[in-house]
């Protein structure tokens, strides 16, 4: 049963080992300290920058690497199977993919270069404390006055929130017109007046990554800075956008999926108990052999995503069954691969146990399963 | 999210529409005489072999259709879309597949062109009253005396046993040798002294179905008719063609979660309850949504299988995979959709009622599932 | 780990032995019969009447047993015990306790002495074609006219539809006043003009057990047959005895699990494979270690609500907990023991396979469990 | 639906407002101090002895509370309720139950004083690097060497194993006997030779207690601190006191589960999203409606086992059905309540995201819920 994955080429092959050293020599050492202070380097995205990992699927001309979705692709199960969680790049892709299908060329050129080099990190900001998945209803506001928008209210929950030079805000410019009062604006953050970064925020996993609260009280952004250079687009744009985020968190997934079956796998015949090897017992086969039919399964489904994705006919349906389904299965997989590794599974020096506590959150961000099934459901 | 398929060509397109209409006009409306009479009308087996159907991928040279797997699962799909479970074809293709794979040419000369045109009838007799799915417990024995192999034993569960023709025996042609001592016997049921069918078991569901117990006392083979020209081979003939029968119920299992799933929306949009469709409300829609996410990671699972398949490159641990991962999803989702019908999804007038009873098998023939995650586990 | 029930003492212990003989000689030699013509046989019900089976719960002042909710809880336990599925009794019995709560004295005196002898059998109509769990959606009218209601519409599901005598109807009686509009009325159907039977319904388990669809043409009952001598209290009525209703559900369902572990555990010790008795394969014995588990959890929850119900502090909340945990329950214990007999388990001769189908109503009628939900949902 | 528990009295709801009361001013403010620091301070045991908190059921001739397991049951009740899970009190009370049922009169008049007033932490040394739940895997040995044993080896995943002045040794006084050279020893680690605590572990969660390796070079034990006085029955010990364990974390896991509903009932009820409060939507009813018949059900069985453990009936199969059956559903609980916080759920300043984090263990420790499994296989 070996298997390939049928967007794998050659080149890719050789992608994939240049992402797997970096990952290995400068990011994997570097897990404690992130954790402890609760974000990466800066210098990280200076490196990644150069190496041409940021932006692998953006077009030479705005600096990216011209790579398509697969490239992308390799970079997050690259990461996942290196068990990291810090490097906040799937945020920053994200971003620039708004950019791309969404901003104009004045702002492609501005800014998708610096996120290309690293120079700029991004991060988007969509949860409010008073509304999660639900985008009618945020209050931060930005209101015209002059040749600017004045910006006012809180976001939540905003990975890469401590680092990012440049935010893509989530605003109404109309706050009385619903979701044709929503905007999408780009807000640099460095010498910005009126603009507070709370405390990074202390979760149950993912510690190296900087999620924060941040603040705006009267903070002004020039009026071209509003994405695609119209007003009131924000919420088709966020609706064009949400599956590439969606899928991400699927590749991501079924890549932790397969990390966790290698390692309980070598666990399991490894480690004796009542005189036998674990694998030899048949609960433990039998779990595993479940286990890894999920992640085959998994793995057919997220390739099959990741074809339609580089062919461009991904839709929201099936971006959103990726997210919810391969969200949910990666914890049960997770939680059950814990329990073969007994009490070690509960010692966060063992991979497993950290795996645990960072999975949780993929049923939650990215717009939380129960609304994945509210939009999949629209199209029964 | 429209998706077709990637086997799908436009010439299987007409061969599906020449096979639904063949199900719609001659089997269809016998269903409730064949769940009465416990088994299909032998007029049935000649029909299908005038269309070409019985054999679908099968060369010509041997009066197949000379098509691929790909046609075989247009038939069986088509089946499975009109929730038939009567017509025994399933096991009838899996004979020819051993005749063709593993038969020598005179078998195969002498035998499928029957198969194809319907004259004949086949059923494998694996299972027997003291050995499920465990083969080396057998105890049917098949001893030679001068020209002829001598059967002793009885089998049970076996499907088309009502009206088979021609029976791929497994027996024990020497019963020390173990596993060596399996081998696959044809044996032709007419005018077949010693040879006996015992009553038409009464199952659960697939009514319509002929399963049967079977005695042989005394029962006369020749020789040649030991599958292959040689003795002690089946145990390996059977792990060569076990993966085509579990494929085959992975693609049936397919298209009833699809059936069941349309046949539920259907419902549930037309159905009223409390002043509103049943479909409008959350709890219907979310597990509706499950569902529909979980047929298509399934489509896209079996779609995998089916062209690995038709590219030759099906493996045994694969198979038990779709196997079982399959027919485990196929019961929970048939469950679930059972249950939004209400007091109507108890009635057997309604589909779905029928579905649930036919479905609960599938997780026990063909390799109970335990037997298939045994075989997963040993490739971890 | 004996356990006793805290509610069963000596006399309840010499009631049971009689119950269990009476379900001995009576009932469990004519399933097949009954289940052929769809229902038991008329002279069931005398006899059970003679022995004070048939309300045991009820005073017996108006003809019954003068026992308490223990002594129906025995019955009930011991017809699950046995399989059986075919005695409407469970109906009876709620009928009775509309009437000894609900109704006049002198609906008391007419009706229940008769219910408790067996001279009438009892059927309680609410489902409609229209409407299911939802009572504020039925249709069926009865509108006063001189000194009789004359009843139209159709109800569906009925249980001892074919047999019954005495039908306590669901009406409306002011079909505009929503719940406040809908009464209980005392339906007597020998020689009654405009009433008729539909066909017995054709149901997935439970075939002994008549299921009928019935048609009211201008039916007159008299003024004073509504329940409790009042019209419009239908709805608190049915608030006030449904729970009755539930928990008879749970008593069937714990005795269900009871027996299918019973039934499972000396299969899986005298069925050997692979070279060991199944009982010693670790899945095995872990698969049946958890559903005795679940056994003897449920069996301390339902003797809790049995305690309740003795003690007259049942509620609608406890009720529906009972009713709808417990049938889930059922079903994935029936299920995962019903693998355990491989091929056997889809043989209806195994009771396995015929409790799998009888156990699927359980999550649907007595309220389908999602309405369990909404009940319980309103305590939070 | 109000509800007593059966054990409940007057007096023990005095001895319940006393223990909140202490909880409140003594426990709750500490938890991140403790967490950081990775253990409570010594002062609590103290005081928690003043109060008589310590061992609640053990006689007042030992210098214990004189209470019965009611009395321990709502000491971890109300530190379950209050989402403690620094205070090391479980263990401590288990090693005094050891003391009290095999220790010599010498031996409880010499350590229960001490532990009942908090002079003295107790642990006990079960696991070990290479052996979890399989006790006859132990290495640690406890050879005679005049008047001591000398203990070499090492133990891992040990409460209160930076604190414990007293530890009960699980080791091997006969390597070669098998069950039979396993005893219990009373080791004091205060100016203890050879005997090194290693750091204290890196937990997902439970991070206030600390759990640690310990380490054993020639430690010297007198011969008079074998469990009882005699060598070879530790096994025998062990199996005798496995359930007192076992029961209590069936005691936090209700009280947990409970905690759990209630905080995610308080808020759903505040939340609101798409203009309605969380609790409105069908799907939170429906799981929130789930969950409190689980709690419902689980209350009703952890009742019945406190119940038996007061009245001395108690026995292993039942223990080891409520410590897995409630800790499985402790986790399910706590994974979907942390779910309906959405992003919330994932913040360490939400007790919701901490209970996930500690609830983890409960299905580990104590005997992983396979051993559970076996153990009740075996009463099949």
């Amino acid at each position: 049963m070996t298997y390939t994955s049928p967007w794998m080429t050659p080149e890719l092959d050789g992608f994939r080992d240049a992402v797997r050293r970096f990952v290995a020599t400068e990011i994997a050492p570097h897990q404690d300290t992130w954790r402890k202070q609760q974000h990466v380097d800066r210098a990280l995205w200076r490196r990644a920058g150069e190496l041409g990992i940021l932006l692998a699927d953006i077009p030479d001309a705005y600096g990216g690497s011209g790579g398509s979705f697969a490239h992308q692709s390799v970079v997050f199960e690259e990461l996942a199977y290196a068990g990291d969680t810090a490097f906040g790049i799937h945020v920053h892709a994200i971003v620039a993919h708004y950019l791309l299908n969404q901003g104009t060329e004045e702002q492609k050129q501005t800014y998708l270069p610096k996120l290309a080099s690293g120079e700029m990190v991004a991060a988007i900001a969509m949860s409010e404390p008073g509304a999660g998945s639900d985008l009618k209803g945020i209050r931060t506001t930005a209101l015209r006055e002059g040749d600017s928008y004045v910006l006012n209210g809180s976001k939540i929950f905003i990975s890469n929130g401590y680092l990012a030079d440049l935010i893509l805000m989530v605003a109404k410019t109309e706050p009385q017109a619903g979701a044709k009062g929503v905007s999408l604006l780009l807000l640099e953050t460095r010498d910005c007046a009126g603009f507070k970064v709370g405390r990074i925020l202390d979760k149950l996993g993912q510690k190296g990554q900087d999620t924060c609260e941040l603040f705006f009280d009267n903070v002004r952004v020039p009026l071209q800075n509003v994405l695609g250079g119209v007003e009131g687009r924000g919420f088709a744009q966020l609706m064009n956008e949400l599956p590439y985020e969606r899928t991400i968190l699927g590749v991501s997934g079924v890549a932790s999926i397969e990390r966790a079956l290698q390692l309980t796998v070598e666990h399991a015949r490894e480690r004796r108990a009542f005189g036998q090897a674990l694998l030899d017992m048949q609960n433990t086969r039998f779990v595993l052999a479940e286990i890894k039919t999920e992640a085959t399964v998994a793995r057919t489904f997220i390739d099959r995503c990741i074809v339609d994705m580089v062919e461009g006919r991904m839709d929201t349906v099936l971006a959103s069954m990726a997210k919810y389904w391969i969200s949910d299965l990666q914890c049960t997989v997770v939680d059950r691969c814990l329990q073969l590794f007994g009490g070690y599974g509960y010692m966060l020096e063992y991979p497993i146990a950290q795996m645990y506590a960072d999975a949780r959150v993929q049923r939650i961000y990215g717009g939380a399963n129960e609304i994945m099934k509210e939009i999949i459901a629209r199209s029964l």
